[in-house]
């Protein structure tokens, strides 16, 4: 960038970019939390708000994109400059499906009409939501300090939500085996855990967009990955 | 832009961009046709084949976001020029979602161990996935021939495929009600029906690229829904 004006409206132009996302952020946190707890406590008012609340979550979405590309156009950045607003639009794309995940399991919460409430699996898919609404949490702590190491704690960590997801649905599934008349209310946690799972997927993509802003290149390696719900629907078909 | 040279190296740009973006869309068509061949004839090599070809379809949406971000950099596009550059990288983030959701059809094949083969079901998935198949087909060439009444088409056309999803999903509960042993099977079938139900909805996310791409600004209006596989699951437990 040439001049010092130009080094100083970009900077201010990134702040805005920065705290936009972590407006975002806190919103789909807030969406997380609220939507499991809607279903857990079968509130219909709160899922309904969630559905309303996604649209304010794609808006800024929006305004995060038109912003980040208005900056690149006309403050021209370079290198790692130029990663970070490329870095503000990815955060915004995760969080956005975020939003719309938390959105389905708030429709959901209107659809579950059934008496069976078992403790275990609502406890299951409560742990499950904790542990990926500490991790978004954490990551997005980590892109707002460009903190690599925390980031990368993240990234690995989606193991153990994967692992409790598998176990969910195999116990889901024993439900459903058992009592047809569970077998409703059995397929939408499924979808609901899903959800969760995806969610904390997002968590790791946002990881590898702290990494990409810092170290300048994509991440190679393997995630770990501990996800076998595909699989897991084949157990009792043994 | 300032100069004539600058105009022509802006062009050539977008037409590299247009050029991937039309190529990511061929890609991704394929693995929607070939996930659902996969699971259609279980043909577990096709779906494998589907699950690795999707690293593909993710390095291109990379390539497109960094050709985007270095030309919007490099010739600051203003207004119209600047909105087609958003739109590639936009439709690429589509693409890449619908590629996801073909590799999680793909996955799922290697786990229906099941005999259960109902026709009847199977032709419905089917019949979906043509649909869908046909409005990515459709919406990709009206992005590429700016063509605002063809994308309109699609974006109304969703309809459909949401309703027959919701048939799909009442019919799988039936069967799964009737016998525990489809249970295991049926649920993969949701979550593919499902998936290919998204894509749908990611073909509708490129209509409404395409008219802000022309018209400058975001669509408002509401989008006709017909889907109701939220609730579907409801029916049986009533």
């Amino acid at each position: 960038m040439a001049s010092e004006h130009t080094a100083k409206a970009f900077d201010s132009d990134l702040q805005d970019l920065t705290r936009l996302v972590s407006e975002m952020g806190g919103l789909a946190e807030r969406l997380i939390v609220d939507s499991v707890d809607a279903l857990v406590r079968r509130d219909v008012a709160l899922g309904q708000k969630v559905v309303a609340a996604d649209a304010e979550v794609d808006k800024l979405q929006r305004i995060i994109e038109e912003r980040a590309v208005l900056t690149i156009a006309r403050r021209q950045p370079m290198a790692v400059d130029l990663r970070e607003i490329v870095g503000a639009m990815r955060v915004a794309t995760d969080l956005e499906r975020i939003g719309d995940l938390a959105k389905n399991i708030g429709k959901r919460v209107a659809a579950l009409e059934s008496d069976f409430h078992p403790l275990k699996l609502i406890r299951g898919l409560e742990h499950m939501t904790d542990l990926v609404q500490s991790q978004v949490k954490t990551v997005l702590d980590a892109y707002a300090a460009h903190d690599l190491p925390a980031a990368m704690t993240v990234w690995k960590g989606d193991e153990e939500v994967d692992a409790i997801c598998t176990s969910l649905f195999r116990e889901l599934l024993t439900y459903m085996m058992e009592d047809p008349r569970n077998i409703s209310f059995c397929i939408h946690l499924m979808f609901c855990a899903k959800n969760i799972e995806r969610i904390g997927d997002h968590a790791t993509n946002i990881a590898e967009t702290v990494f990409y802003m810092i170290e300048g290149q994509q991440i190679m390696d393997k995630r770990p990955k501990g996800d076998m719900t595909s699989f897991a629907a084949t157990i009792p078909g043994n």
